[in-house]
């Protein structure tokens, strides 16, 4: 099933081009008073959603998706992990870019002594609220990505055992300053993260290492690959990540970019695909209290 | 006022060697459906918190300080933002040492170009919970730390209004595995970042650049010195964290520790002290789903 995220915090189910709205599945969610859990809730409880989903289906409200605003499959990660360079091209494009590397060392280009970054949960964003540029001043790239959503506790999880761990997977954009700072740092403004278009649940993807992907800028390709070419695949990913820290229902892992990342604008429109989940449509916006930011290149003679 | 949190998720107020149980007072804070906030509900609502406190106080259950079990007094921060280098002589002794440096470049020791790192969420243990040795084999340091706990929403507030968004203070504990890893990977297994013994309140602390702050492992004193040689103060690193991307209610930020972080293992008892705030005891543990981690000194010989 693919379940989104709508407008006002909606549910829904996707089916094609149409949406069914099926919020009432929700009551299944327990309500909660302080402290609330540091995971999300909705995974935790996604069979249960799912089946209250289907019963009220039949009465369900239904949209056109192209006329819902959608938000984050996921509301509430406890934790966005990611993987740092887990493409061998995009490793080649990130040593060798002074543009990308920003003067730190090798290793810090190696999965294996690199490990694993966070990027703040503030950052998260549907692709219907899109990303807004922070720092004009400073090179901002796409990097589109496969997430894996965390469905169950896992803590020290073999790779041979991972999968039965995962809730399902989305499309997500690592929106990145490129620079010297930690990668928790420069890749956690907000609305740098964004996760889409839906959650598609785990058995529709029976095969996640030989996924299509590919992200358009305006129109132009810039990266086109295939999950077959990651350097860690989802099983071992999750094995290095539930090494070191638990991973809890909700908790996301952003699978690495391919080669091909290049500077976003205010005004840019994105378009990111993954075979067997989607495609979503992401817009690049100035930030409107920032003063007249010379984005443009009509601007660079002035 | 000094507010912690106790036992089954208990409020409390701190008082020299008493705490007054006003977990009454929690009913001010708003119970939720899903989706839940992404930061801080109680910190969000201190003021109005602390009113009810007060009000219920005079019929409190009192109970003995060192009776209860002292969780972190943040519950459900958004965000664990820490400064990497921030005093000059840890600056020294982690660029010089290859035990602490994990062969990463003097510019990750520059907290001007490193910028900050995120720890996760899931890390957070108060001092009655303790830290669990999770990876045995690696290098595992204590590292003492002033932690700023933010007060209200703080989106690109220069260093003038910075003390404004500070709801109070706590110590920290950035427990960290040494090696070339990305810092948010190595310094966030379960329990490595340890806040407590309670939030103070921003009024009793009007000075927060000049608190000695200290920590003794098995009664030897390891670190100890004074937050006024932190290169950038509590209003610089609001100011740092907020030009990348919004602070919320609840945030945490780990100002950096001093000189003198060494090995810790389990068996180890902490103390750590920041004036005008208070003391804090946690016991460092085996993880006992680890078989026979050759640990002690005695068996090294084996």
């Amino acid at each position: 099933m693919r379940l989104c995220r709508f407008d006002d915090n909606r549910l829904g189910i996707v089916d094609g081009s149409i949406v069914r709205d099926v919020t009432a599945a929700l009551d299944v969610v327990p309500t909660q008073g302080y402290p609330y859990p540091m995971h999300d809730v909705l995974v935790e409880h996604l069979d249960r959603v799912l089946n209250r989903a289907r019963a009220v289906m039949p009465n369900a409200r239904t949209l056109a998706l192209d006329a819902i605003r959608l938000l984050s499959p996921v509301a509430n990660p406890g934790k966005i992990v990611a993987a740092p360079v887990n493409y061998e091209k995009h490793r080649i494009e990130a040593t060798t870019d002074p543009g990308l590397h920003g003067n730190n060392p090798g290793s810090a280009f190696n999965i294996h002594s690199a490990g694993l970054f966070l990027k703040s949960t503030s950052s998260l964003v549907g692709p219907g609220e899109g990303v807004v540029i922070r720092r004009p001043d400073r090179r901002t790239d796409h990097e589109v990505e496969l997430v894996i959503v965390i469905g169950r506790k896992a803590d020290r999880v073999s790779r041979a055992d991972a999968m039965a761990h995962v809730a399902g997977y989305a499309i997500g954009l690592d929106i990145s300053i490129r620079g010297s700072e930690d990668r928790s740092f420069r890749k956690s403004p907000d609305t740098y993260s964004v996760l889409g278009p839906w959650l598609v649940t785990a058995d529709e993807i029976p095969d996640p290492g030989s996924l299509d992907l590919q992200i358009a800028v305006n129109g132009e390709v810039r990266q086109q690959s295939n999950t077959r070419l990651m350097i860690l695949g989802v099983a071992e990913l999750i094995e290095m990540a539930s090494s070191m820290y638990t991973l809890h229902p909700g908790d996301l892992i952003f699978t690495g970019t391919p080669e091909g990342v290049s500077p976003i604008h205010p005004g840019d429109s994105i378009v990111a695909t993954i075979a067997h989940i989607g495609t979503m449509a992401v817009a690049v916006r100035a930030d409107r209290s920032i003063d007249a930011p010379a984005m443009s290149t009509s601007s660079a003679g002035a």
